[in-house]
């Protein structure tokens, strides 16, 4: 069994913001030389996640729309959790809703993919650094 | 380390619809002849979920009603999404609440589940083709 | 390639709680002696989740309101789930915003967490016992 692991690194200017990072799955993919197994990706941050979706600007703007409705960030009081000094217990909901991870299959050498599908980084507590781990086993 | 593909193939005539696919999961375990691994079962598709839960009728009346709730399908045009000529600016929402796939054990080759739980199609925006993949491995 | 099976048990007093299971999980790796791999850890009872976040009371608490917000327990009546004879419609629905399971690198022996990353039983229906399965494999 082979296995490689991969970081990828961001630093967000805004607090909300969605990343296409499927190149950067796919490259880590060709480096680890596996041809059949899974990949896994997931923020290794509690207040970000990793999804699966279309790449479509008005679709990331209706989510953020949608978020905010289910978990909105003001009045930031509303939170127990923003008594720790953080005003970011909105994000921690948010990431629940949009999940932390995705498993992909692995497949001849790529990414086992529908013909939409693309994997985001999803920010929602930016303005610092923070990481996506990519782990991929298989043969 | 072995491996194993099967896609199933959906077209459901409504819009929304959970299907119980346990029973093709279990098919495809069979043929893989995987006794110890993971088998990971993904929609394909970005407006479709795979989900585990409990199969009782009034129970997936339940789920519709709350994810119309959070979601609502119409007016259509509350999703920016649908400018793009679709229709389906909430199923991309749904889809996020009951998740892309799921990740079952496999031990002594079988399904390694809890007495309730059931494998579902979960579709959200139906009247088209669509795929669900399974992926097993292990050995 | 290796594999390791273990379930933990839990008999929650009250209807909702988390509790932080990472010391089993951290155990349970230990024993499996596998360096390089994934682990999934899963609800084996669909009332019930496990999740990643922050081991913060205050935000259990959020977490807890913003779910009763989402999907109320009462009244049990607005479930048709509940006609079954149960009363825990309500679990069923807050279980698939949390979500049923966590897949986590093994890297280097030991879990590849990012700096606040903690793994939780939720439980949304106590008074019965239930189960997680952990499974690991790799090697």
């Amino acid at each position: 069994m082979k296995s490689f692991r991969k970081e990828l690194w961001f630093n967000i200017k805004g607090r909300r913001e969605f990343v296409n990072i499927t190149r950067d799955v796919e490259e880590a993919l060709a480096k680890s030389g596996v041809t059949e197994g899974l990949v896994l990706v997931n923020a290794m941050h509690i207040t970000a996640s990793v999804f699966i979706n279309d790449d479509e600007s008005g679709l990331h703007q209706d989510y953020d729309k949608w978020l905010e409705r289910l978990a909105p960030h003001a009045p930031v009081s509303q939170y127990l959790h923003n008594r720790t000094g953080e005003d970011n217990g909105d994000a921690h909901l948010k990431r629940q809703i949009m999940g932390r991870e995705v498993v992909v299959a692995i497949t001849a050498g790529r990414l086992d993919f529908g013909p939409w599908e693309q994997i985001f980084y999803g920010e929602f507590d930016g303005g610092r650094r923070k990481r996506v781990l990519i782990k991929i086993i298989g043969e």
